[in-house]
């Protein structure tokens, strides 16, 4: 069994930086697909007292494009406030991958309306002045559903 | 159907602004218990861009005392690392509160000690490096098990 989590341009380094780490603590790969708002050269990873990101299996790609060249075969679940299914209605599969977009905007159209099938979203109350959960709040709870399901490896 | 989290002087302003946006998304009270390690007035509130503290269902405490005497009938779970039960373990009454202790050191050891039957943990793997999960983090996995069991009423 093995998750990925996907960022798809984030934007705030303190969220990437509890998603990193909640990413260790549960086995989980962290792919980013770049531009970054921010560095992660080892001076700013750091001074931001990422300590554990050396624990961190960690890919970066350029593009959404070169992320689906070297993943072929990945099955991604796609987090978005759109979608019709919650996260807690998918069986997932042994290995999966769910994609987050970035704090301001989310994952862009046209790469949903190609992924229909596979999109989620994470129940809340529709509150215009709160607007979302914060990106990594979203993650852990992805994550979290996902290692329910597969009864927590290795966890205690 | 009634959520309630509680924050035992929460000492990064960050995690409590991020936690009362869960909250606000979920119908969840916040109960925080201090002395915290900031300040809450408006003007800080206003600062931190939380916009929307007033939609907030907020109660404050000045001891565990003080929480435990206007709240005498609460079924409290406490999260900390060191429980038997995983938090998805439980089958959630209709109403409940989720105790979370300050960043740095958890629920303290008496209080944890005086409510074994009632201490949950988050499942993960033991990185001492990586710590455990953010705050803000774990609150948000808590919260959204509940809402999961209970079929995350009037969400869509």
């Amino acid at each position: 069994m093995k998750l990925h989590v996907v960022l798809l341009e984030p934007e705030i380094p303190q969220n990437t930086g509890n998603i990193a780490r909640t990413c260790v603590i549960t086995d989980t790969v962290l792919h980013i697909i770049g531009p970054m708002g921010f560095s992660l050269d080892e001076k700013a990873v750091k001074r931001a007292g990422l300590d554990y990101w050396d624990l961190l299996d960690f890919r970066y790609y350029d593009s959404y494009g070169e992320f689906l060249e070297k993943n072929p075969n990945a099955k991604v679940y796609y987090a978005t406030t759109k979608a019709e299914k919650a996260h807690s209605d998918i069986t997932y599969e042994e290995e999966v991958f769910i994609m987050f977009g970035k704090e301001t905007a989310g994952i862009p159209k046209d790469i949903l309306e190609k992924n229909k099938e596979t999109c989620i979203r994470i129940p809340m109350l529709n509150i215009e002045k709160a607007r979302s959960l914060n990106l990594s709040n979203s993650v852990a709870i992805g994550v979290y559903e996902v290692l329910r399901q597969w009864n927590y490896p290795k966890m205690r």
